[in-house]
C-alpha cells in the first residue's frame, strides 16, 4: 500500500502575498474549484478579516461544495491580553464557517521578543489562548510554527515549548515553518530528527512549510516528508512572499514518482491544471519549471535531440506524459539536419524533406534567429517558412499597402482616464470602449484589388480588422478565425522605443489553434507579419478547397 | 581557514544550450571577461569544433588575458575505433589552445549500450583513449561522467569502472553528472558516500554537475560539496538544457554564507554581475531568483513590511547587501498605511503624508491595480500619482492632441524584409533604418501652443520624438533625457489584440534613472501615458529651476 501525504495548498493565502499576484474574488473561487478537482486535501483561504476581498471570498465559500478538499480559514494568534470575544480576527476565524482553521504564531524566542515585543511567557500564552479558544469553539486547528527552524537553532527548548503548547491546547498538528527560507535541507533534517527525539508525541502530527530564499524549498519539503512530515504545504507555481514557497508542481510529482507517495489522484492532469491556474491568475508559467514548464522536456542540442529520438530515457528523467506534458524539439542554430527533417515530417507529413533542403532551412533559421526570430513556439510560421523556402507557399493575397492613424480620445484627461469603475472585480474596466485607431489596407486577390478600412482599439486591432474585412470577401472561411493571444517581447531594449520587438500571435478557428511570429523594429509591422502568416496558415490548412 | 570550493562555470557551453539563449561571439567574450572579474575559477567555452560561432570564439580566446579564470575547451569522447589524428573534434580540442580540457562520456551501462550503441568495453576504450590522448598532448583533463548517478543505480560496478578508467588514463578529476536531473539529493548523497567507500582515491578529485528537472539542482550541488566534491559546476541563472543546471547565483551564496566556503572574492558584486549577464545575453532575470532576483528581498504583506521596518531579521535570511541586492517595499492592495507613509517618506522626504492621505493613496492604488497598473517597479509614476492626489503635481505642459500615421515601407516584400545582413554577429541587422511612422503632437506650455511632428521607427518612437521636440523648445533640459528601456506586458491576452497592455518605460538623463508605467487597451496610449509621467518626473526632479 502506498504511503499518503496530505497536500495543503496555500495559493489563495500566501500565494496572493506574492509579488505580481492579484486575485479577484471570482479568481479565488475558480482556483478553489480547480484545486479541489485536482485533488489537494486542504485549501487555505486567505487572511480571515484581512480585507474586503477576503471577507467576500469567505461569504462565497458557503455556496461552494467541494468534492474532496477541505477549506481552511487562516489567522494570527490573539495579542497577549486580548479578549477573544472582542478580537475581530478571532471572530472572523469563527465566522468563516470552516471545519479547519490555521493560526500562525512565533516559535522563536528572538522573534517573540524582538519582533512582537512580548515576553517568552506572553508568546506561549498567545498560542495557548488562541488554539484552545478555537478548539472550544468546535474548530480543528493547525498551528503554523513560524520561524521554527531558526528558533530551534537559537533556543531549542523554547521552540519545542511553543510546539508543546500548541499541541497541549488541542491543535491537530503543528506546521514547522522555515519562514525566512534560510535553513538548508540538511539542517532542517537534523532539526526534525532532534525534534522527534525530544518530542516523540509529534510523530504523525507535523507538517512542513518551506520558503525558497536559498533555492531549496521544493526539496526541503520532500526531505521533511521523508523525515516523517504528514503534511506538505505548497502553492501553485511556488507563489509566496519574496522567492516564494514550495511549488505544488514540483513537490507533488517528486513525492509521487520518485518516492511512491500517494498525493493527488490524477497526476497526468497536472499540466493542464497548471495552465488553467496561470490563466485564472493572469500570469505566465515559468518556462523552466520542472515537470510542467514548457522547457521541462524540451531538447535543443543536436546530440540530445538525436538521442531522445532514439530512446526518450536518454535525456528525460520521467516520461512527459506522466504529468501531462509533452516533448518539444527546439529548432535553433544548434539543431542538426535530422532534427529539421523530423520537424518537417511532423508538420508536413506529405512533404518529404531531403538533406539539402534541410541544410537550406537550417541556414535560414540561423539567419532569422540572429535577427530576433524564434520558431520554437511558432510552428505555423515555421511551416510557412518551409513552404516559402521549398517554393510551395501559395500566395493567397498580395498586400499592396497599409496605413494606420492613431489618435487620442482623451487628451487632457490623463488622470480621469485612469479611473476604473467601482466594480472591484471587473479588471477589464480600464479598456477604452471607443476606437483609438483607423487602418486602411489594400490587398490584391486573383488580380482584384480591394481597399478596406476599419477602426480598432489600438493600431494592431484596427489593422487586423481591416485585413480580415478585405479577405473575408474573398475567403468567407476567414470569418471563423479569431485571435486568442497576442504577446510582445522587446528584444533590444537598450535601443528603447526603437528596439526590435517580437510578436507572437495565437489564432483559432474554434477547433484548431496555431501560433505565428513576426519581428521588426516597428511593433505594427511585426504584428502584421505575424497576422499575415496566420491568415495564410488558416487558408492553407483549414480553408475550403480552392 | 576557510575551505575552498572550485567554481566551474558552464554558461558559455551548456548555458547556450538553454531554450531562449543565443549568444553571439561578442556576447561570449563579454561574458567571459565578466565571469573572470567575478572570480570564478574555470570557464567552459563551448563545444570545440561545434559550430562556426564556437570556432570564432576559440580564435578570439587567444587575445583574452584573464586575471584569474582558466578557460576550458569542451568536447566529446572519440568513437570506439576512431583515430585521434583524424578526428575533427579531437583536433579542435587540441587547437583550442587551452591548458584545461573537459571531455564528456557515458558512465552508464544503459546509456552506452542503448544510446551510443557500443559495448561496455568499447565505451571504456573510448574514455581511456580520449583522456590519455589529450593528456599525452599536454592537456589537463576533466572527465564529465554523464549519467553517473543513474548509471550507478543500474550497474554500480560499471559506473565505478568508468570513473577508474578516466582517472587511470590521467584525468585530473571526474565530474559526477546527474545528466537527466532526476536523482534527488538524498540519493545523490548516498551514491557519493558509497563511491568514496569503493574508490577512496577519488577524494578531492571529483566534481558535481546537477540538473534541475526535479527542482533540486542548486541544493544537490551544495549537498555534493558537503559530501566532499571539490568542484561545483554552475551556470548564470542556471541556464542549461530543459529545466537548466545549478544556478551560480544560488549555489555560490549558499556555500559562502551558509557553509563558510570560500568561492568568489566579492560576493557583494553578485547582483550587479547578474544584471550585466542578463543584459549581455538579452534576457530578463527571473524575479523570484534567490539572492539576486528583484523579489528576493521584497515584502508585500502588511505584517511583513511592518516587521522588517523594525528589524530586517524578521523576514530576511541574510542581509540583502551581502549579495549586492536591496530591500523593496511593495505597494499593493495588501499594503498598510505605514508602508505607504514609509514609501512616500522615501520618495518625497520633504513631503510628509498623514494617515488620511495615506488611506486615499491606498484606495487609488487599489483601483489602479484592478485596472492593470503595478507601481512595484515604477517609482517615478508612483511619485507623480502621489503629487496628483495631494494636489501638488505641477502641469509642465498640457497635451491637446496627438495623431500618429503608421505606414509600411516594404509591402509586398515580406520575406525579402526578413533577410538579415551577412554579418553573423550583428543582431541589429533586422532593424529597419527607414521611418515607418509619423506623429503629430499638439501641446500648450504657459499658454503658448506648439504643434510638432516627427518620424520614427514605429508609432511609439515617432510620438516620443515629436513630444520631445515640442518640449525641448520650452525646456532645453529635456535634450539630456533618453529612454533606456521599454517593456510591454499584455495583461488580458484572451482579448487578443484588443487586450490591456502595461508599458514600463525606463528613462535616464545620463546620471539618474527612473521608471514610469502606463496602462491602456491601446499600446500607443499606454506608452504615451508612461512617457508623459517620465517627462514630468524629469522636469520636477532634474530640470532647471523654474
Amino acid at each position: 500500500m502506498k504511503k499518503h501525504v496530505v497536500i495543503y495548498d496555500t495559493t489563495l493565502r500566501e500565494g496572493s502575498q506574492c509579488v505580481g499576484i492579484s486575485l479577484t474574488v471570482a479568481d479565488r473561487i475558480r482556483l478553489f474549484n480547480e484545486l479541489d478537482s485536482l485533488g489537494v486535501d486542504f485549501i487555505e483561504c486567505g487572511l480571515a478579516g484581512g480585507s474586503p476581498k477576503d471577507d467576500a471570498f469567505y461569504r462565497e465559500l458557503a455556496n461552494i461544495k467541494p468534492a474532496h478538499a477541505k477549506p481552511v480559514a487562516f489567522g494570527a494568534t490573539l495579542k497577549p491580553y486580548e479578549d477573544p470575544e472582542k478580537s475581530p480576527m478571532f471572530k472572523a476565524l469563527i465566522d468563516a464557517g470552516t471545519e479547519y482553521v490555521t493560526v500562525f504564531g512565533k516559535a522563536s524566542e528572538f522573534q517573540a521578543r524582538e519582533i512582537l515585543g512580548v515576553t517568552v511567557d506572553e508568546n506561549l500564552m498567545m498560542i495557548e489562548k488562541t488554539v484552545s479558544g478555537l478548539v472550544m469553539s468546535g474548530k480543528k486547528v493547525f498551528f503554523d510554527a513560524e520561524h521554527y527552524f531558526d528558533g530551534f537553532s537559537g533556543n531549542k527548548e523554547y521552540a519545542l515549548d511553543c510546539l508543546r503548547t500548541a499541541l497541549g491546547a488541542g491543535a491537530e498538528c503543528v506546521v514547522l515553518c522555515d519562514t525566512n527560507g534560510g535553513v538548508l535541507p540538511y539542517r532542517q533534517r537534523e532539526i526534525i530528527r532532534e525534534t522527534l527525539r525530544e518530542m516523540p508525541e509529534i510523530e504523525g502530527k507535523f507538517g512542513i512549510h518551506a520558503h525558497n530564499d536559498s533555492g531549496a524549498a521544493d526539496y526541503a519539503t520532500v526531505e521533511a516528508v521523508i523525515a516523517g512530515a504528514f503534511m506538505a504545504q505548497v502553492a501553485v507555481n511556488g507563489w509566496g512572499e519574496r522567492c516564494g514557497n514550495a511549488n505544488l508542481f514540483t513537490v507533488v510529482p517528486n513525492l509521487t514518482l520518485k518516492l511512491g507517495y500517494d498525493c493527488i489522484p490524477n497526476l497526468e492532469k497536472l499540466c493542464s491544471f497548471a495552465q488553467r491556474a496561470c490563466e485564472i491568475s493572469n500570469t505566465k508559467m515559468w518556462d523552466f519549471s520542472p515537470y510542467v514548464g514548457r522547457n521541462a522536456f524540451s531538447h535543443k542540442a543536436g546530440v540530445h535531440i538525436d538521442a531522445v529520438c532514439k530512446n526518450s530515457a536518454a535525456y528525460e528523467h520521467v516520461a512527459p506524459e506522466t504529468v501531462g506534458n509533452s516533448r518539444r524539439i527546439m529548432l535553433s542554430e544548434q539543431s542538426g539536419r535530422a532534427a529539421v527533417i523530423a520537424k518537417v515530417g511532423e508538420l508536413l507529413p506529405k512533404l518529404g524533406c531531403d538533406m539539402d533542403s534541410a541544410a537550406m532551412i537550417i541556414d535560414k533559421i540561423k539567419e532569422l534567429e540572429l535577427g530576433g526570430y524564434r520558431f520554437e513556439g511558432a510552428d505555423a510560421s515555421f511551416e510557412m517558412l518551409v513552404k516559402q523556402l521549398l517554393g510551395i507557399r501559395r500566395s493567397w493575397f498580395i498586400l499592396n499597402t497599409y496605413k494606420v492613424v492613431v489618435f487620442d480620445n482623451d487628451a487632457g484627461e490623463k488622470y480621469a482616464a485612469k479611473q476604473p469603475s467601482q466594480d472591484p472585480d471587473n479588471s477589464n474596466s480600464m479598456t477604452p470602449q471607443v476606437p483609438t485607431a483607423s487602418a486602411i489596407v489594400d490587398v490584391t486577390v486573383d488580380g482584384r484589388e480591394e481597399i478596406t478600412a476599419a477602426n480598432g482599439i489600438g493600431p494592431v486591432d484596427a489593422l487586423d480588422k481591416a485585413l480580415r474585412k478585405a479577405l473575408t470577401s474573398f475567403y468567407p472561411v476567414i470569418g471563423r478565425m479569431h485571435l486568442v493571444d497576442y504577446k510582445v517581447r522587446v528584444l533590444e531594449s537598450t535601443l528603447a522605443t526603437a528596439s526590435v520587438v517580437r510578436v507572437v500571435v495565437e489564432s483559432s478557428d474554434g477547433t484548431n489553434k496555431w501560433c505565428t511570429v513576426g519581428v521588426s523594429g516597428d511593433i505594427i509591422k511585426a504584428s502584421f507579419d505575424a497576422l499575415v502568416d496566420s491568415y495564410d496558415f488558416m487558408l492553407d490548412n483549414f480553408g475550403e478547397k480552392n
